[in-house]
């Protein structure tokens, strides 16, 4: 499992008040505290005004840099900012993220294509976030469409089906296993992602629904996630699902994990 | 999802002191609190000498009885011992459990064929636990060959595919997935159930196994679960898992079992 730690970001109050206050310790530590959760990119959101977006994404990422040797997810939904703030960076990460609304994958790809970085691409378009399983998988055939004229390797795109909430659901979450499935079984190197807590919004206990999601969509093949690593509940169950589907011979890769107190009772 | 509250055995250490102390006071409290939670069946599982065991399976069911108007899941590995405690019954239960063992499944089928009792089957046989999943079905086949013998419906029994721990296996719970998917197409209104702590056995921070496994396997169809109904988390990852996979619309049962304290937080 990839796991894009989402804790750099301004959209979160404690995050928010760090970055206006220029408090470089506090953003430091929570590239820290996610390098020992084990993540595999450390995700970089600045959520300020327009004018002060790419000076403070090169502030958040220079303290990141300086805090830990592990690849950064520039974000944003400005593809400019994603483009601008992929030259602050020492080593290829994430660009997160594209989508066919406008002409931002046009304008991510060109800058992407000849790279390594890799790829967030969301499945919406400019009607929207379509409806159904198969309007959905039709933006993900005019997105992979690009990724070929683009000439980029499909194993270094992580598609987001989009995960809406659970709360104003007929049907539970069947119609984003299915795109997940579908995806995983057109491109097998594709990478799928979420972000896992917007299942979520708006119901009581909000770790359990998250939970159940994050199992049933790696069940289906989703394989890269955007959340909090340090919520250990989270990151016990995604290696506990690891091992119940197969990834991990004898538990090894789970107990390994307790060990190095990943999950499990704070010791 | 039926739920089987499995806290009334002598196996259980609590318990079982309690049962030799005669602490009715305890015995009770675990029927009360096992109701309050929402399970679907107490099970009372004496766990003691066979020559005191059906005095000790009356002398339960009697308090389980006096607290609760759940029906009761009579519980032994002697077929004859569930056919006795029956009788203390006031209302038709649960007869946990039968197997090809021996001729376990005649004497016991003789017994609830002609009643209203619902019944675990394990699918195990004088050979042991079949290791394959085809050797598994087999079982199932014979088993409900006898179903049919007694012409007892199909949705009285609960299949017990038989939980093994995942620490010794190398391809985690797929062969136990799949045995239930094909039980399940076979027969759609049969009842798949499982002890869910098995797969735990040996591994660190038992509840994140049990929880990921339960919800891969609600997702295969398991539909019935000997569990401990206390146990908050599983709870709720249980209501989680039918919103999540669209039993629940709006997530009406979810919030509604929140509201009632079943899981959450402790208020």
């Amino acid at each position: 499992m990839i796991i894009i730690g989402e804790k750099i970001n301004g959209a979160i109050p404690s995050t928010g008040k760090a970055i206006k206050e220029k408090n470089a310790a506090f953003i430091r530590d929570l590239a820290i505290k996610q390098t020992e959760a084990g993540v595999d990119f450390i995700d970089v959101c600045a959520s300020v005004d327009d004018d002060i977006e790419l000076e403070t994404m090169k502030w958040l990422i220079d303290i990141v840099q300086d805090a830990t040797d592990l690849p950064i997810a520039v974000d944003s939904p400005n593809v400019h900012t994603c483009i601008e703030s992929m030259k602050y960076c020492n080593k290829p990460g994430l660009f997160n993220s594209v989508s066919l609304e406008g002409d931002k994958i046009d304008v991510a790809f060109a800058a992407i294509a000849d790279t390594k970085w890799e790829c967030v691409a969301l499945l919406n378009s400019d009607k929207g976030i379509p409806k159904t399983a198969k309007d959905r998988l039709d933006v993900f055939a005019d997105l992979m469409a690009k990724v070929k004229e683009y000439k980029i390797d499909p194993a270094r795109m992580h598609i987001d089906p989009l995960v809406e909430m659970l709360c104003t659901s007929e049907d539970g979450i069947a119609m984003v296993t299915e795109v997940i499935r579908e995806i995983k079984s057109q491109y097998p190197t594709i990478h799928v992602t979420g972000a896992v807590s917007n299942i979520s919004f708006n119901l009581p206990v909000r770790k359990m629904v998250n939970m159940g999601f994050t199992v049933l969509a790696m069940n289906a093949g989703m394989d890269s996630a955007i959340l909090d690593p340090l919520n250990r509940d989270l990151m016990g169950i995604i290696f506990a699902t690891e091992a119940l589907l197969g990834e991990d011979e004898y538990c090894m890769e789970y107990i390994g994990a307790y060990r190095e107190g990943i999950f499990g009772p704070v010791k």
